[in-house]
């Protein structure tokens, strides 16, 4: 391995915006969803994959998976949702010890009723200062990033 | 309040990599900081805050501000971390129910072996896909939408 080197001060100050609009935005939508739908951030996480799979239905460790949460953080959380009628915990046919978890119509509907004005923030906060052109080049900004970050993954493997 | 309006599919698609980069880029730096040093991302998170202020030493609830957890959150990561020898926790001479965290020697020497191959990571993984000149525009994306959040945030607080 060689000599790690240090950040530039240029650098240093993007790293430390991006480390910034990475919380400031999670608390903004985090605000929001809580003001207009009554939904915590991580309501809305596990909502939003299971209102997208087929019949409303994961395993828990697909789900799990999709939010990159520790096991416990996940099984308080789905138990907090169950409480309120959001989703249902299920046996997992094909695996014995694994578990699915059910959006209920409870959740179905709290979660299309979220979508469009959680939206509307990602649209106002994070779109709006752009141009067209300029989020097709800050797309491609990331898809450096995310090149860099999966090719690296797949060296360390 | 206006009719929420939805995202164009380009917005959907850079919406989508940049949570996709959240989700990778986090990844990628537990995995080098768990394999170069022996520390977690959460370690990492409190150490860096300790090790950056007067004495090494800083109340619990602004190290929580720092990370932005929630409270029960940080207390079992600073559990963790005592029993480990790399914090202590102390009273607060100003508030009698608040509590200070303290770096210990031994944390303080994991930081400073950790800090130069997690800035390495980060050099390497965001900042070598691009010029300095890119890298001064991706700052200037960063500032627009970190200024939309936080007028956003004064607007509603």
């Amino acid at each position: 391995m060689t000599e790690p080197s240090w950040l530039t001060p240029q650098e240093a100050d993007v790293w430390a915006k991006y480390r910034r609009l990475r919380r400031e935005l999670h608390r903004a939508q985090e605000r929001q969803l809580l003001r207009d739908s009554g939904l915590s951030a991580a309501d809305y996480a596990l909502l939003a994959p299971l209102s997208e799979s087929a019949d409303g239905v994961l395993r828990a460790r697909d789900l799990g998976a999709e939010v990159d949460w520790e096991r416990s953080r996940l099984s308080h959380q789905i138990s907090r949702m169950e409480k309120r009628g959001l989703v249902t915990r299920e046996a997992c046919a094909e695996d014995a010890r694994g578990s699915m978890v059910r959006l209920t119509p409870k959740g179905r509907q709290a979660i299309e009723e979220a979508a469009p004005r959680h939206a509307d923030t990602v649209r106002r906060l994070f779109f709006d200062p752009f141009t067209a052109q300029e989020v097709r080049l800050f797309g491609e900004f990331l898809d450096r990033v995310l090149a860099q970050v999966e090719a690296e993954a797949l060296d360390t493997a």
